[in-house]
């Protein structure tokens, strides 16, 4: 069993790692940058070090950070989501220095990393993917040629990509025209790669993914399907589990489906199958070898703790549960809280949380690194807390969702709360009846107003009087 | 369908109500005594009343909460626990007035509220109950004859009393004689009766009690048992469900009991039906009709919102489930974090919280009023905060409460929180062969030290600096 973690990310993920180690008497190695050294993670954990001035450098370092773990008694590292997470390399490292990665091996990072060879493992595994190319594209006119071969619209996507990045729709030969250069040069800066390929553009689909746990002995099962469909330029806002329209045929197909496409590849640890599902029928569209920011959900539907049985798979112990073990109940909603103002295009606004407030009561779950007093640097992603809610039925859970939020205290920073109520209010979502054009379609829930509470008046008030009093 | 709730109560409780009203779409009303101006319960509600200046009284007059009731607009009432919740006469002057009470008839609550009435009732009913008198006894003298029939140790116990008050036990005719005079003036001070009778005492048995539900159709369901042998005084202060030590079958039996004993006096809303388990025997201790402190771990394990059923049930409602439906999975511990000093013979610790932080992650619910800057009155119940931790197993989830406490902070006051550290750390505690007498048999549970973080020694420093500067 594994005895001591390097945690290899910040935020609330780290501390989602801490609190694990926590429960299962391992010890807990935080790192931060000189930027994170209020965070709640390093507090959190049984030690913490400084991984140096630079607010990213230290947490995109594979070989220090396998040598800090080295160094620091660890045997086995956890990569979080983000950052190193779908890094073959750091994979590498930890192996050859004896470190557990706490993910699947190296190999297979690098193969569903690669859009183009993870596609042609499912195709050879007989899961349905999407029309595209066979490969990569070499040059613009290899793509305007392809995507006239495969019908318009289509998607335009980097090889590397990945997280929502690197991909964009076009609908027309001049549009995939001007957006070749753009997304080589997007692939080029955020992965390092410049291979692009090209896929038919489902329109309007639902994004459903599979979560499964894959261990040593040859067990794979899945966690059931969760439903982001609730995106905004390709980044989830909001998650569901299960998807509230699925059948349960539907259901048990698309579990199948992504335990024979982790099977096929030769799948270890936790991973995640997307696909797109769209007229009734499911596409693949890549696999993240990691745990995921939405795990929670699954772990509130089905009571399953994701990040225990990582670390028991890398430990070399079997699953703590067989698929027939595996019952979902109720359904789960996870509010993505980002520190943004929605009404000034989604601006980032960091700054410091003069009060934070969690929700309690029951069906409420929340995942954060943030206090009072803590202030969100610039320098990271703008999610401040996962807010989960969890409730028997669906219409119960929406109106849970609706009471936490309300519950809730963030202040001192803009954030996409009351943005979420304005979508659990809406009837569309709320039918169930929703897929990824949804943010995009429903501007209108943008145009709410912020209630200003007495206690938001009394802070601008003291803000006032101390600007006008020198102070 | 109710569309105004009078909350009749404070503290978390009053906070509980009012976001099953949120989630229900009905308006709360809150009331306050001077003291709670400043209360979570207040702020949270829709509305929020002022009862007057004493700590108490104004919450303890029911003529005056149903006039309250009425004047605002409301259609309803809950009692919460505790104050006036079994007080037979608010319920039938709520009745005279069109406020539906949110729990049993007054006739009900009187039936039930009177322990030798009850088990008159429970013992026509076929409900086993222990050895005692038949009906109360009228002096000392008829008080030592029954204790020379029944054989000691004997339980004298208060006819009208509850909560754990007015009950002692005596191993002989010399303890019998004493205890009488103590027990009646107890008795007459806070129950207003000075009735008493006497059970056999069960040595060392498992408190073992199972929620019910009933609705005006005739439908009654159980929620399973709760284990609340950990008690110190007869005070519970961690609740368990299920129990780790029953039987499916014991289960079984249990919950078909408190279904009989609810049908028997024609219960209708919330209760729950109290047993004493000993060498294989289950026996009848008492019916609260009322929801309870512990109704959290039956939401964890069953998934059902007690607080909701109770309003959907008064609103003439039926249940939103049936037997059948009712499925527990997990296990959930509630730890009662008290403002006592457990070193200190559980002397209260009011004064102001100076940091609150919840904890969070998977299988974490709190349930409290408290709030950084929040002073506790010293007028009220010691308890502060209900944190629940729910998990899969039964190790998992003494794994999570160990880390859920030590994630908490609760500054400011001294609390429970490190004596149920060691208890969830103590070998008997962890195998559920537990009973009634842990507290008192494990007194070295209470040499624990206090962990000095930096932030305690801080506030050590400033607030030294500041009594030395005269600050």
């Amino acid at each position: 069993m594994i005895k001591k973690i390097l945690i290899a990310n910040r935020g609330e993920i780290a501390v989602r790692i801490v609190r694990a180690c926590a429960e299962m008497g391992i010890r807990s190695v935080a790192i931060y940058s000189e930027a994170d050294r209020m965070a709640l993670h390093v507090k959190r954990a049984d030690e913490a070090h400084n991984i140096g001035e630079d607010p990213l450098a230290g947490y995109l370092n594979p070989r220090k950070l396998v040598n800090l773990a080295v160094e620091t008694g660890c045997d086995a590292l956890h990569p979080g989501y983000g950052f190193l997470s779908e890094n073959a390399e750091l994979a590498e490292i930890c192996a050859g220095r004896g470190i557990k990665f706490i993910g699947p091996s190296a190999e297979v990072i690098r193969r569903m990393g690669d859009k183009t060879e993870a596609r042609r493992s499912m195709m050879a595994a007989g899961i349905p993917c999407t029309p595209g190319t066979d490969g990569n594209v070499a040059d613009v006119d290899e793509a305007l040629r392809e995507g006239d071969r495969i019908g318009y619209p289509v998607m335009l996507k980097a090889t590397s990509g990945g997280g929502g990045r690197g991909i964009r729709r076009c609908n027309s030969r001049d549009e995939l025209a001007q957006a070749y250069p753009r997304v080589i040069s997007e692939a080029t800066k955020a992965f390092g790669s410049a291979e692009v390929f090209l896929e038919k553009c489902i329109v309007n689909p639902k994004h459903i993914e599979a979560q499964i746990l894959a261990d040593s002995h040859g067990n794979t099962v899945h966690l059931f399907e969760r439903d982001c469909s609730i995106q905004r330029r390709n980044q989830k806002l909001i998650e569901i589990a299960p998807s509230p329209q699925l059948t349960p045929e539907q259901r048990a197909y698309i579990g199948d489906l992504a335990v024979r496409a982790a099977q096929a590849v030769g799948y270890e640890n936790a991973g995640t199958v997307e696909f797109l599902l769209a007229e009734g029928e499911v596409y693949f569209m890549e696999m993240n070898t990691r745990v995921q920011v939405e795990h929670t959900i699954t772990e509130e539907i089905t009571g399953i703790d994701v990040v225990r049985e990582q670390i028991r798979i890398a430990s070399g112990l079997p699953l703590s549960i067989q698929q027939d073990d595996v019952q979902h109940r109720g359904f789960a909603l996870q509010f993505r809280i980002n520190a943004e103002d929605p009404k000034n295009n989604f601006l980032p606004s960091f700054g410091k949380i003069t009060r934070y407030y969690a929700p309690g009561g029951p069906g409420v779950r929340t995942d954060t690194a943030i206090y009072t007093g803590y202030t969100i640097p610039p320098y990271y992603d703008s999610m401040c807390l996962k807010l989960v809610v969890w409730a028997l039925t669906w219409e119960e859970a929406l109106d849970r969702g609706l009471r936490a939020l309300d519950d809730m205290r963030v202040q001192g920073v803009r954030t996409t709360s009351p943005y979420y109520q304005e979508i659990l209010r809406n009837q569309e979502f709320r039918s169930g009846r929703f897929n990824t054009s949804f943010v995009e379609s429903h501007l209108e829930l943008l145009n709410y107003s912020i209630k200003r509470n007495p206690s938001h008046l009394a802070i601008a008030i003291a803000a006032a009087i101390a600007a006008h009093s020198g102070l």
